[in-house]
């Protein structure tokens, strides 16, 4: 599981930092990447990464401003053209599919592959065998949604020593005791899986937000992750211009991770305003709060153990 | 009068070219600077250049494929977020409207500016002081248009010298003989203006064409041009891929540009396939038969004296 921002700018490109994109990588556990929105140029950026873009199955946009979506148009277009088959799914507010369809089709652009649109409301949007998502309404202006990525716990190992102790050599009846609950042996021995599998594997959190004032309302859903990818397009002390503009700031950012039980902050999304050099200092306003945070950049990577 | 390549790729973008744009400047002429089509990422190209986006106040769109159209709703609206408020035109064929209207109203971009859309056909498109254009239906598919631009001649410089040989000295007087076709002197002495002035200069004439097969009915459409900018998409030998497309190859664009008295021939809308060690042989394939050739990079400047 890992994150790699593709862009982590506000508004409009620079030479340092493209629009938002992020791609989260799970590649290990079910082959595939998800995109958490697309702006313009998100393919030029997958160029210079490892992503094949056949691989990203799921996109996720927060919010239709265009600098989260002008990018998704070309990204399509180009999955197809190096010869993507595999169905996408992408989920936004409301507008999307219109956008999307609207652009592909005055562009004549025929994709290889299915595609298909869930325009989401708040609640549960996905739930597969290793993951389900979870969307809530922010505080953007216009709708604009934060997910909540989570991977289902996994059942414990087995605990092969104390089955050898039993005389339980390991062979094909391994997984057996591992898929039933009670499996009789052949010496007539019944063996109950609760008492010969560990622990249960805590699943991971990866909460993503979109573009949002701060809202204290927001601590429910961000709670207990282990990332939370949080906008912090101003610095401190321009908290009335981030109220003015629906965004946050980095000292806002981190007073939400700080009493939500997060593990690690990261954030993104920070305006043109801030060149490189001012990175140090936004970083330290959000520290003085919440020290596990980072600042993203482009092409910034970060593993979720 | 300058061509500034932006982008010279065809279809999807590679490391080594971005997607079509092209920026003709008049900033000299007419303190503008027209783009032509507006490929993804087009305005981070301009963020490498010296281009200011509130200078171009026409874009001229050849074809609505995305590779041509997908990076002007983020130029649009970038542009207004660098303050751009004067007027911008937008040119192309039918659909263009569609296309940036829903892209700009779904994703809430409010624009600084007033933009209005000339929707093409055949036919002069342009007819300002010093500069026209037309528009030409190319062979593409879909509807491509070539676009001609014509400087208009200037009127020729006053003859100083034959003035003063007649006693008629530098002065508010000379404004007027340049202005007039008849003035009569404070002597009674009567100044035609045709006997005092030089011969008009020749405007010059950039023709611009938009992904095409190769076709000899376009010779007129290109007749005389200083600059022909005609797509290179494949190789000599792949002719037939060229057919199939709608695109042209290098020596069908130099055959149209041998035939037509166009002075020079820049080849761009290079195939992804062909990487940077193959552009001299692009180049030679061309120039076998017209000299004067160019392939065009990502960022080549011409300057057309
Ligand atoms: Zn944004
Ligand atoms: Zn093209």
């Amino acid at each position: 599981m890992e994150l790699l921002f593709l862009g982590t700018g506000a508004g409009i490109p620079s030479k340092e930092r493209n629009v938002t994109a992020i791609a989260l990588s799970l590649l290990q556990e079910i082959n595939s990447i998800w995109l958490f929105d697309c702006g313009e140029a998100t393919q030029h950026q997958i160029l210079h990464t490892s992503i094949k873009p056949r691989k990203v199955n799921k996109i996720f946009i927060t919010h239709l401003h265009g600098d989260h979506i002008f990018g998704l148009p070309g990204f399509l277009s180009s999955r197809s053209f190096q010869g993507g088959n595999e169905e996408l799914i992408i989920y936004g507010p409301k507008g999307i599919k219109d956008y999307v369809k609207t652009s592909l089709e005055l562009s004549a652009s025929h994709l290889t592959y299915p595609l298909s649109f869930v325009e989401v409301e708040e609640g549960q949007i996905v739930d597969e065998e290793h993951f389900e998502v979870h969307a809530r309404k922010l505080d953007h202006g216009i709708d604009s949604y934060g997910y909540r990525i989570i991977e289902k716990n996994k059942p414990g190992e087995l605990l092969v020593s104390k089955l050898v102790e039993m005389n339980v050599m390991p062979g094909p009846i391994y997984k057996q005791i591992k898929e039933n609950s009670m499996v009789t042996l052949e010496d007539g021995t019944i063996i109950y899986r609760e008492n010969f599998i560990g622990p249960e594997k805590k699943g991971r959190i990866v909460t993503i937000l979109g573009d949002t004032r701060y809202q204290k309302e927001h601590q429910e859903f961000v709670a207990d992750s282990d990332v939370l990818v949080h906008e912090a397009t101003f610095e401190h002390e321009k908290a009335n211009l981030a109220y003015e503009y629906f965004h946050s700031t980095t000292t806002q950012a981190a007073t939400l991770a700080n009493n939500s039980n997060v593990i690690r902050l990261i954030l993104t999304h920070i305006s043109s305003r801030y060149q490189k050099d001012n990175n140090q200092k936004l970083l330290e306003e959000a520290k003085k709060i919440f020290p596990n945070t980072s600042v993203a950049t482009d092409f910034t990577n970060i593993i979720i153990e």
